[in-house]
C-alpha cells in the first residue's frame, strides 16, 4: 500500500531546529514505512531560522549580502532563493539584518538601532528580478517602525524644519513629514508578503513599544519616547500614503516593521503561519498526502491559539488528510487540539526522565517517536482490513 | 465500524496491580471508541493475586478458607471458583496458604516453613467438586518441596526408623521413605495444573534452595541443609511414585511445591503464561477481537522471554490479531519485541517526569496512554480508507 507522509512541524525551542526536528521525524517514518513517500514542509515562524528553512524545504539558495547592521556597521547577512517551478520567490528574515542577536548585549538600545538593513536586503532581492519576496518578521533588535528601511527603499524622514531625521526609534518624535517621491520604482511591481504575529499593535498600552522595547534594551522613559515616536510616525504615514497603520494587526511586528512594510513597501501582513503555509505550497503538498505529522516541543491548551501543530492540522482536515501530532510535553488541555483537527497526538518521551536528559537525546527520541507512530498507524491500517 | 478489543495486561510492579491496568486500559479505549466492545483478559504470574484476578475475570466466586500457615499457625486464606460456562474450575494461589509475606520478616526460617494449607486447599477445592484445578505457583515462604502439602493431602513422610518426620525443608534430609498409600482418592478424578517459572530447577547449583533459599532467610548452612534435603526427597518420590522430579523444569517453582505437586497430586506443570492463557481461555477470546493491547512496567530486550507482552502478542499474532502494548518504560531492545508479535509500543509517559511522579500518577498516564494509541489507531483506519 503506497503511502505519501507530509511532514510539518515546527522547532523545538531551544532544542531542536524544524530541520532537524523534520529530518529526526522522516528517519522514524522510513524505519517503519520504508517505501513511504515522504514530503517536508518546516513551519518557522518568520524569525531566526526561516530563510535557511525555506530555501532547504524548496531546493532553492541561500544568497549573501553585506548590509548595514541594526548599529549602523556593515554585517554579513543573507536572503533566500526559494526553489520550486513557482514564481521566482525570495525570502528574507528580517533578523538577518536587524535581529536582536546582531546587537551585543550590552549595548542594546533600541532608540538608536535601524532597520535599514531590511530595505538593503529587499533591494539586493528586486536587483536579482524576483516576482514576488517573503519578508518573516521576529526576534527583531530595533523600535523604528521599519523608518530605516524606508530610507534604504527612497524615502525621506524630516523634521519640522525639512531637516533629515537621525536613524533609530529615538529620533521619531521630531517626525513631521515622510517623502515618499524617491521610493525605488520596482517596489510596484513585485508582491511583498510579510509574515507577522497578529496580535502585534503598532501604538497605546499594547503596541510595540511598551510590550517589546523592555526586552530590547529600552529605560521606561525610551519606552515613552518610542511610542511618542511611533504614533508621529503612523500620523506621517497617514499624510504621506493615505493608509492608517495604527489600528492595523501585525503593523507591530518587528519593533514596527509591519507598519513600514505596508506604507512604503507595499507589503500585505499575513498570520505568520497561514502565509508560510502557502509560500511552502501547501495546500498542493497536502493535495499528494495522505498523511500529516505535525510536532511541537509543547501540545496543550494554547496550542489551538495560533501553534503550528493545529494550524497545519486545520488546513489537512478541511480537505479530509488526517494529522498526527508528536511532542516533547503533552501538557494540561491538549484534548483541545482534537477540534482543531489533530486526529492524535503522542509525546516523544519513553521512560521517566529529566528535562535535560530529554533535550539532550531530543532528535533520538523524535525520530522512535515518529517510528512508533508510524508503526501504531500501520496496525490502525490492519484493523481496517480486518474490517 | 464496529471493534473488539481484548485487553490482557500484566500488573505493573509496585505501581498498579493487574485489575487497576485492565480497567484505566479499558476507560481510556473507551474515551476514544466508545462503541467498541472491551474484553478482558488480565494477565497474572500465579503469584500473589492470581486467584483474585482470574475470579474477577470470569465472573467467579472468591471463597474463605481457614487452613494452616506456612508457621504452623491458623491463617485466614481463600480459594477462588472462576466463572464461566466452561468445567467447573478452582484456582489456588499457593502464596494465599505459604507465601513468604506470611511469615513475619524477623522469624524467617525456610527450615521449619510449610505448605501444608496449600494441601488444604486442594481438599476444599475437591470438596466441592470441581472439574479442574489451576495452582499458582509464587511468592511462596518455604522450602519444602510440597511435603507439608502432601501430608493434608494424605501421604507419610518417614525417616529411617519409620518415623513420620517434622514438618519443614529441614528435616528431609533425614528423609527415608514416602507412604503414598493414603493420598485422597478424590485427586484422581480431578485434572491439576500448575503455573510455574520454567526456570525453576529442583536440586544442584541453579536449583531452589541456593537460589531461593537465602531471600527466605536461610543461612549459607541451611542453604546445604535444604539442598540435601531436595535431594533425599527426590529420591524417596522417585522409590514412591516412579516419577523423576529432579530434572524435571519448574520442579523448583515455590520451594520445590512444583515436585510435590508432579509426585502427589499428579499435577502437570505449565510454563505460566501459557496456562494462565489456557485458563483465561484466551484463544476463544482471540476468536472474538479485532485487537489485542497488552501491558507492562518496562519493554525492553528481556520482554521476549516469557514476558507477558510477548507471551499474548504471539498468540494473537499466530492467529492473525494484531497487539499493541504500553509500557511505562520503553527500554533498550525494545524494538526485539516486534519479531514477537508487537505490532507497535508507546510509553504511557507524557512530558519529562520524575518516577515517582510517574508511579504517583500511574492509572491517569495509562488511561491517556490507552486514548492516544486508541486514537491513533483510529487514524490508521482512516488511512485504510483513503487507500
Amino acid at each position: 500500500m503506497s503511502l505519501t507522509v507530509l511532514i510539518a512541524p515546527s522547532g523545538f525551542k531551544e532544542s531542536l531546529s524544524v530541520k532537524d526536528v523534520a529530518e529526526a521525524i522522516a528517519r522514524g517514518v522510513r524505519r517503519a514505512a520504508p517505501h513511504a513517500t515522504i514530503l517536508t514542509a518546516p513551519m518557522v515562524d518568520g524569525g531566526e531560522g526561516t530563510t535557511e528553512a525555506l530555501v532547504a524545504a524548496t531546493g532553492g539558495r541561500l544568497m549573501q549580502a553585506e548590509v548595514t547592521g541594526p548599529m549602523g556597521q556593515p554585517v554579513d547577512s543573507f536572503w533566500g532563493l526559494m526553489g520550486g517551478d513557482g514564481p521566482r520567490t525570495a525570502v528574507i528574515e528580517m533578523a538577518a539584518a536587524a535581529g536582536l542577536s546582531l546587537v551585543p548585549r550590552d549595548r542594546r538600545d533600541p532608540t538608536l538601532t535601524t532597520s535599514r538593513g531590511v530595505g538593503e536586503l529587499i533591494l539586493k532581492a528586486l536587483d536579482h528580478g524576483v516576482d514576488r519576496i517573503l519578508i518573516g518578521c521576529g526576534d527583531s533588535g530595533i523600535n523604528d517602525g521599519g523608518a530605516g528601511m524606508a530610507r534604504a527603499l527612497g524615502a525621506r524622514l524630516l523634521d519640522g524644519e525639512g531637516r533629515e531625521l537621525p536613524e533609530g526609534g529615538g529620533a521619531l518624535q521630531d517626525l513631521a513629514q515622510i517623502d515618499v517621491s524617491g521610493l525605488d520604482p520596482r517596489l510596484a511591481g513585485v508582491g511583498i508578503d510579510a509574515a507577522v504575529n497578529w496580535h502585534n499593535m503598532l501604538l497605546g498600552p499594547r503596541g510595540v513599544a511598551r510590550v517589546f522595547g523592555p526586552q530590547k534594551g529600552a529605560s521606561p522613559e525610551q519606552v515613552e519616547q518610542l511610542d511618542r515616536g511611533m504614533t508621529r510616525y503612523a500620523q506621517a504615514i497617514m499624510a504621506a500614503t493615505g493608509r492608517d497603520v495604527a489600528p492595523m494587526p501585525g503593523a507591530g511586528a518587528s519593533g514596527g516593521l509591519g507598519a513600514g512594510l505596508v506604507a512604503f513597501a507595499g507589503a500585505v501582513l499575513h498570520p505568520r503561519f497561514q502565509i508560510m503555509l502557502d509560500y511552502l505550497d501547501f495546500d498542493r503538498l497536502l493535495g499528494r498526502a495522505d498523511l500529516v505529522i505535525t510536532a511541537e516541543g509543547a501540545l496543550d491548551a494554547q496550542s489551538p491559539f495560533g501553534k503550528v501543530p493545529c494550524e497545519v492540522a486545520r488546513r489537512a482536515e478541511a480537505i479530509g488528510i488526517p494529522t498526527v501530532a508528536l511532542a516533547g510535553t503533552i501538557g494540561k488541555g491538549a484534548r483541545q487540539t482534537y477540534e482543531h483537527g489533530i486526529g492524535a497526538y503522542a509525546s516523544i518521551m519513553r521512560r521517566p526522565c529529566s528535562l535535560e536528559k530529554a533535550i539532550g537525546e531530543g532528535a533520538k527520541l523524535l525520530r522512535n517517536a515518529a517510528e512508533n507512530t508510524m508503526r501504531m498507524l500501520l496496525v490502525g491500517q490492519r484493523l481496517a482490513a480486518r474490517a
